[in-house]
């Protein structure tokens, strides 16, 4: 059974969107989603805003789940062994965070399934699915970049834009109504 | 350059002298260490104190630091891509405990080489040190068996006895007054 790493952030986890409700929270201001388009992800906002929220506690426990990615991850594990991959070490208190985030959304999944590292050049798997260059580079599986406004720029990879695109692109059918 | 995967309970956190020092602190019975071995660990306390004190916040944080595994490992680090892989998913308060527990005993070990998971199939290196038979059973490098009283019956592994094994077995060389 091939086996796929998934990334966490950006990918089952709507990151962006939680930045944008952490900005307006705090300061009043509604971004308008398309100016983050090719961004590096912490320049989307100012004053160390993004490295700010993913330091604070709370912040990684209540992001959003990505549209599709529950139905699609329960349809991929009935033919890949599926394993979460995220690269949690530079945020410590993201590590349990992270945790209870996937018991709560993603509860099918097992923790022997669950990987929270650093680089991720030690991961073993087939197909990696990540929004990141710097994690899909050296991974000699196959690769597929989840879209992100950060990497809409890159070309040398094959693309998805989102969860339909994963199922299409591993052959897993979704129910429509799943998705 | 090679990478190592380097377990870290029962081979760098010296997990067995911890047990015996709990139960002594919570039952006033001082434990020979002598009688545990052989004995699967979960089974060496009664009363399923093993896992109680695996479930107590501040467990893994106060565990004591295996002799020798500090200068060995850094010597390591010379000759090999040094990674710490460690099954904590079972354990979700061991998490933040055994980074906090790497970056006060292991400093020159970078979070970029840390890796917690569940199973440690996912984990793509040249060299496995580990007291488990579940974790090296599936790895396909070569396995050094970091000897613990839970392990003394397996013979189907290349064993360590202690460090300074890990030294003399991998080739390099740690000036006798580190170990």
């Amino acid at each position: 059974m091939a086996r796929i790493a998934i990334d966490m952030d950006n990918v089952m986890a709507d990151i962006y969107s939680h930045y944008l409700s952490y900005y307006e929270a705090s300061n009043g201001i509604k971004l308008d989603p398309q100016v983050l388009q090719g961004v590096p992800e912490g320049e989307i906002l100012p004053d160390g805003a993004v490295r700010r929220f993913l330091l604070t506690p709370g912040f990684f426990r209540t992001a959003p789940v990505m549209p599709g990615s529950q139905e699609v991850i329960k349809a991929l594990m009935e033919k890949y062994e599926v394993f979460i991959v995220s690269a949690a070490m530079e945020f410590p208190q993201s590590l349990r965070e992270k945790l209870e985030w996937l018991h709560e959304h993603f509860p099918f999944i097992s923790w022997h399934n669950i990987v929270l590292c650093g680089s991720k050049t030690i991961v073993n798997a087939d197909i990696m699915i990540d929004d990141y260059d710097k994690n899909l580079r050296h991974f000699t599986g196959r690769q597929l970049l989840f879209t992100s406004p950060h990497n809409i720029h890159l070309t040398d990879y094959e693309r998805v834009h989102n969860w339909e695109e994963v199922a299409a692109a591993l052959e897993v059918e979704v129910p429509a109504a799943r998705v």
